[in-house]
Order: C-alpha cells, then structure tokens, then sequence
C-alpha cells in the first residue's frame, strides 16, 4: 500500500517552502523552494506555492495539510490575520483554501508557533513537555509548547516575548514602547545601532568598518567582525544577547519551562553571543529552578516539520 | 444526611487561619484565626493548627484537607520546602501530617497558587480559563490558572512575576538581580525607598512626614501619604506601579491570559497606583490583545478558599 502523504507549506516574508511527507517519515518526498520576486502579493504567492503542491503531489492527494505562515494568524478559524511584509494577506481564510484545492483536512499556525511545534516534535525539544521556542532574526518571536501542546492563549497572541520589556530607558521600539526584546536582539536593529556607533565613534569598529566597505551593515557582518574581535560588533551583539538572556529569564520565572530552544539567523553570531544569553538568563532564574537554552535543531526548517506536525493534529495524531 | 465537610489550612508568615466547610458550600461553618508569636517555630505552627482544626471538626471527621502556605511547596510530593520567616518547616511532609491527622486525602500549594485558585473558583476570575493572580504585600507573588487549573511548570515554581526584571539599572533586590518587579512593588521595599528619599531631600513630602511621626514608613503609611496628596509618596507608589504594570504586561505578552486578579495589601493603595498599573499593563500589550486587570474579590481570604478547591481537587471536584 502506498504511504499517506502530507503536504507542508512554509510561507516566510519572501521565501517559500512546499513539502510532501508520507505519514510519520522523517524524510521528504519532495521539496521545492519558491523566492517571491519584490512586489509579489498574496495572489502570487498562492497561485506559485500551489502550483508546486501540485507538481510535487504528481496527481496523489493528502490525507492532511500544515501550513506555517510568516505573520499573525487566528489558528482556531484558520485564517492569516495579516502580513507585515506582503501585501494582500489581509483575513485570508488560508486553512479553507487550502482544504479546497487539495480535498484534505487542514491547519494553519504562525511561523513562530509552528516552529515550537517543530522543534518539540522532531528537533532539539523532543522529549520536553514544556519548552519555549524563540526565532532571533529579522524580529524576535517566540511560540510555547506546554504539555505537548502548542499554547496559544486566550486571544492566539501569546508567545510575545520580542515585545516584552527588558528595559525601559533602552531604545525606542517600532511597537511604540522602549527596549523590548525585539528592539535591542533582532539583527536589523542590531545592525543599525552598529552604524549609528561607527559614525559617532571613528575611532572604533575598524574590523566592522573594512568587512563592510560599502555595503550596509547586516546582523552577519556583525558576527563576522565580531569573532575577528570587532569591539563595536561586540559590544552591540553582547547587549542584544543580555536582552534576549533577561527576556528568557523573566520567561522562565512566570512558566518554568524545561528548555528554552533558540532559532534563526542570529543564533549564529558565535560562541560570545551564546555564552551571554546563557550566563544571563541563568542569572535570572529564581532560586531552583533549572533551564536549558538551547540551539534549534531543525534549523530554518523549523516551521515546515511544524506545518506537518499541525497536518497530523488534523488526523488526530 | 450531615453535610460532608472540608477542612481548610492557610499558613501565613504569622497569622494562620483554620475553616470547615461543607463541600460545594459558600459559607464558612467555622474559622480560627491564630496568631503565632514572635519566636513561633513550625512545631508551634503545626500544634496550634492541628488543634483548633479538632476543635472546629468536634469529633466530626473531614472527607478532605487542603492547606495552603505562605512560602515553596512541592505540591506534587506534598512536601513544605522552606518558610523565609518561620525556622524549622525545612521538608516538612504537611500533606502526610493531615492525612495522617485527620484520616484524609490532603492536598498542599504556595499561597499564590492557592490564591489563584481560590479567585477563580470562588472570586475575581469566575468563568475565565486562563488568568494570573498577583498577590502584592511585604512581597510579590503569583500564580498562573491555564484552562482552568493551576499552572505549576516543571520545577513547580511557575508564576515568579516578583522576580522578573523589569528595570535592570534598578535598585538591588534580595535575590542579587536589580529591578525585580518585587523590589520596586512590594510595600516594604516601597517604605524603604520613600525613607531614603525624606532622608536625602529634607523639602520634600512634608505630609509623609507628618503623618509618620516616629514611626517606620510603611506601605500603608505611603498610601494614606499618596491620598492626601504627598509628593514623596506619590512618587515612590507610581514608580513601583508602574513595574508591576510593565511586569503584567510582559507576563500578558508571554502567555495571553484573559484576566490578572490583584490582591494583597498593596493594592489599597488607591486610584493614583491602580490608574498606573493599568495603564502601563495596557500600554505594554501587543496590539490586538485584551486584558482586564481586577481586584482581587476574596482580599485576604483568596489562598483559605483555594485550600478549599485544593481539598475538592482530592475528591476529583
């Protein structure tokens, strides 16, 4: 008997990731990457990640379908709230389009949910029952599993640990408040403080300043001086670090979690930015409680293992 | 046929209170207050407890016990940890001594926890899944009901929103971290603050002053100070507001609950720290979340009614 498939769709802000598994495999079928081109919207991204679904099904249909997708979404109705980076994907009933064209129960989850999902079901989580899963990169965001299951709260906003405040005389966040998580962590944030200290100190940052010649500076480009020991790159990746550390930690203090596991870009700025995060969230912990903080297994994968993961919730496994 | 009747245990700092109930009542059919004196150990705890319990049961026997106390619980092994104001309740097994007391299934649980438990079953958070009851006194504690039951985590030491840092160039707190929630919040720490103020700056809070006379500053000094209009005292209350309001709002953001219920002495303090509160919590939100932050409904009484839902947890109610 042929295996049942699923289909996983990992919608990002300009990457695209469809998937064909059969059930319970840990190896896909097929995969195929999409890159949105500028000024693509939610029609094109649709009509593209469905016609590679189709491609990939070869004329098979799934038993289930996971979606994951890069911005907020209402879970329980299986709609897509919005994109802070595509137009068009304003109260898009994704779960039900989905669930149309391909004839097979569906589920739909933010990227920073599914990844969690992810993570505990076939990466560094396995084995938890409550674990914190963080993606550091172009923002902060961050989805809980508490006893084996995806938390998502009374409103599905839970998770926000990129908008808590980790000091409140820090710099202004684009959520209007000052020194969130987001604001001192994420690497565009990073990177631009970065500049803003080579122009106002010509004396320092001369590693970072000859890595990046002309180009803009990158959350990357800062981990690259800072392991050839670029005081500014350092500096700036050590305070983002502190405050991603104290936000674990608060965290910690209200959920006791098991573990903490940490994703995306960020993540690989180097043994200095590690050791910071781990040294303060452990220094936050109250009194017997024990954390682990660790790296993500599944890499920028994540979100697509979650999307089957949340088709397998669809067929009650 | 009698009522079947529910012994109930709340172990504070220096006052314990003792109640019988009969199960699924709202009335107390009796309650003794006891007032450990200085030097009282947990011996003295135990056998002052134990005895007004026979002497409210009168020969009647409990169908269950709960007890709550006011410092760490294993609630999973029934077991005291510590008390940071009573000597000698190192480990103690307080569940086996009621059971083997009163020939009784017992349960045990911190003070939040069963503060939280007790508002949500009997007081401020009545038909809410998910709510963070925050208890604010000589200290700050709290404790997490998530669909409907309390949330312990791994360690059992869920719910330490006195020990987020919300302020991290903030004063010293006892745990060696700065800007606790609880250092900024709590009505000792907030007493102690407006001292060193009157101390270093002799032209102001002239009616804290004059209120005070020769005692200590207390919390509740600080409030009857704010009231009447004190600089000092407004100063001291609305910054140690405004901690807990970021702290909520940060616990908001993590976990999404619907409700946070306030209680503890603190919060007497009037409009000027309640308005604060509530607007740093609410300002603190992601956008799109609801919360309603609410007094406490049982004040003083929330952990002796959670004891009681501890007791029914025991009959599976």
């Amino acid at each position: 008997m042929a295996a049942e498939l699923i289909l996983a769709l990992d919608y990002g802000g300009t990457k695209h990731t469809v998937g064909v598994i059969g059930v319970g495999e840990r190896q896909w079928r097929a995969q195929r990457r999409i890159f949105a081109p500028a000024g693509a919207d939610a029609a094109y991204d649709l009509e593209t990640t469905l016609a590679a679904a189709r491609a990939l099904l070869a004329g098979r249909q799934p038993v289930a379908i996971g979606a994951s997708f890069g911005g907020p979404t209402d879970h329980a109705r299986g709609v897509v709230v919005r994109s802070d980076h595509v137009p068009g994907w304003e109260r898009v009933p994704l779960q039900a389009l989905l669930e149309g064209a391909f004839a097979a129960p569906a589920g739909i989850d933010n990227d920073a949910n599914a990844g969690a999902l992810g993570e505990h079901r076939y990466g560094a989580g396995q084995g938890v029952a409550h674990l914190l899963y963080v993606t550091v990169s172009t923002g902060v965001g961050g989805g809980w599993i508490l006893n084996g299951a995806v938390w998502r709260g009374a409103d599905g906003l839970a998770g926000e640990i990129g908008h808590t405040v980790v000091d409140p005389a820090g710099a202004l966040c684009g959520c209007g408040k000052r020194g969130c998580v987001e604001r001192l962590a994420a690497g565009p944030f990073m990177a631009g403080d970065a500049a803003v200290m080579l122009a106002a100190e010509p004396g320092r940052g001369a590693i970072l300043r000859r890595l990046a010649g002309q180009q803009p500076l990158s959350g990357q480009l800062l981990s690259e001086a800072a392991a050839q020991g670029d005081d500014v790159a350092r500096e700036i990746l050590q305070r983002g670090a502190a405050a991603l550390g104290l936000g674990i930690g608060n965290a910690a203090n209200l959920m006791n979690p098991q573990r903490v596991v940490l994703g995306g870009g960020v993540t690989k700025a180097g043994e200095l930015w590690w050791e910071t995060v781990r040294q303060v969230a452990q220094a936050t912990l109250v009194a017997g409680m024990r954390l682990a903080v660790v790296p993500a297994g599944l890499g920028d994968d994540a979100p697509l293992w979650g999307a089957v993961a949340l088709a397998e919730a669809r067929l009650g496994r």
